[in-house]
């Protein structure tokens, strides 16, 4: 089995990114699975091309996106994706769409199809903290989210895909921001424990028909 | 024109809910249109069933749902509800549907078609603190948006919907819980104005079209 | 009886302060006393002099200061000052003492000696947000409020002293930050009602006694 | 040189307290200072008295009490202890005391005279979230932080402490409290580093003079 994870480079005026860092140093081999790394580039549609070629050169069986939520405190597992782009802040390429329709033939919303209650246990079995997310926002994160589920409705059928969010990394916020953050030890080992639990569960039927997909 | 506000009854061990308090304080009449006011159960689909009623009875223009967002400091006028009901606490009768489907024939989500921006805009020029969400979480206020926009979708496709999220009122934090709230002056006139604006922009279509609908 | 309430003027890049904007709106008549309002500078010592020569003229029986804090989404009653000034930002003119003494002939610290419990109890009876405040910071805040106490400590020692913290007003948010807010009218009633129960129990031993002091 | 560390036992219904699991794993030797560590109850006056024998017996140079501040997402050192006792919540053998004076012949405050700013900087430096907090509270943390500055400024003048409060740990929030939490291991180091800076500083008159004393 294989995995791609992609994460994004970093945006707003940071100098890292705290998900390709955490990215960057996950195992190679999780759970029996190849584990395939892409840093993506923070700009509305290249990110998801890019992440649709790869895709198609590496054929992985399931998709995780990794992006930054700066201000959370734990580790959030997305459940949907809505068609619409609306920015605060422009993208890395000074794009800055206002309720703007992600796909025109894409639906309304995706539902991640990993399972990510399982996601959840499994991260706070460990003893990290984790929690189901509603909403991805409206920026780059629910973007390629978005993308993501409608490429795997559209022309990937087989493939399941899900969304990330992680807090800012010490270093973000160490005399910079009075805001939560997370040791890029404890997201790192949280992404694997959620490639783990997406791997354990894709083939078991009920695991996953308890998600809304 | 006619307007129709619901709320919900009181829940999980409130004794008020800030948002019938402040609908039921509203003017009869705004901006040239009658204000109906219904009380909904809350109570996953007798909640729905009693809004459909109500509109089939009485033919309203607009409808726009209240509930309660415990946390929450300012009003938030929601964005997309989303096809899923999956309740931390059970309802008023005691129904904890976890992981459903709202309508099995219904889309992923529907967007609010009630002019999202203008309300926040008109609240906050009337210096009330707003902002449009992009959640309404998995409970009975995201269950009766849906269901709202799914009538609406469904069966009264000229009509328009959406929901606002009302604070905590004093009355239900003071000596109780150590979270921010608004009075119900302030949740009662932002109500109103979100009313104002809808009716003032019903028939704009570049209004209403720069939306996601 | 004679009550002086001082409030600061607007600071940090702010265009008002919510602490005189309320004070400005108190009665002149609370509880059969007299209220006298006085706006001091936000600059280090210099509102502790003007606020000094206001009660030699006015000779009042109570003294409040009043002061912004930014990011708390209810009134609080200051506890204790501490006898230390540490800028994190510049005084209005140019200041900015880092770890200096305020008066180096001063206790380390006093305790506000109006009665702070019956005060939140009276501004939560009447259903606004309140509560005992340990820490007035370091900035002007605690500054004027370790001044008042030192004075009444060293000269004025008939008199009863505190400091109370208001929130935000939604005209410093709306559109501007994502904090809480209270509204102008709440802050003025409360600060109206924390005269009337420092009034009201001035002379119960008893009640002031519960207080250290 | 020596330090003694204390932290106290499991509270407020917890089954495990961070202060102490973090300081069990400190190195017992830090700078070249031997570390001493000392489990104490969390119980009003008993505590004091337990680290007051202990520091007869062990005659240590520094003191650093550690304790546990639910809710805070960074480690904090404390700057001023307050001579008042005002529980929220009973202590482990039932006692509540409310606006009561901890010594009756006590200053109003003591403030630490560990480096507060030098131990801060240290633990940033190391990517780990820290800062200075002007309040411990009015339940057992103060009133140890405020015992052991009164033992120092009665009869242990040659020594130097101060109070580090720490967050929950993951394990105390993961599946119970939606609240931040750091974990176990950057802790127990930013812990190690506050020994360091405490060590490397003590006899740095201008760097300690730094600080109010």
């Amino acid at each position: 089995m294989k995995v791609l994870m992609t994460a994004f480079d970093p945006f707003g005026g940071e100098s890292v990114n705290p998900a390709f860092e955490a990215v960057k140093l996950m195992s190679d081999k999780i759970a029996g699975a190849e584990i395939v790394k892409l840093e993506v580039p923070t700009v509305f549609h290249k990110s998801i091309e890019k992440m649709e070629k790869k895709i198609e050169n590496e054929d992985p069986d399931i998709i995780i996106c990794v992006g930054q939520a700066g201000g959370r405190f734990n580790m959030t597992v997305e459940r949907v994706a809505i068609n619409v782009d609306d920015a605060r802040i422009p993208d890395n390429e000074n794009n800055q769409p206002i309720d703007e329709k992600i796909f025109a033939d894409g639906k309304n919303a995706y539902f991640a199809n990993i399972p990510i209650k399982a996601i959840v246990k499994e991260i706070k079995d460990n003893d990290i903290p984790a929690s189901v997310s509603n909403s991805a926002g409206t920026f780059v994160c629910n973007h390629i989210f978005y993308g993501l589920m409608y490429l795997i409705d559209k022309k990937f059928s087989d493939k399941r895909g899900g969304f990330i969010h992680v807090p800012y990394i010490p270093a973000q916020v160490v005399g910079k921001k009075n805001q939560p953050s997370m040791s890029v030890d404890d997201i790192t080992k949280a992404l694997e424990l959620a490639v783990k639990a997406s791997v354990e569960n894709k083939d078991d039927i009920k695991e996953i028909g308890g998600e809304i997909s």
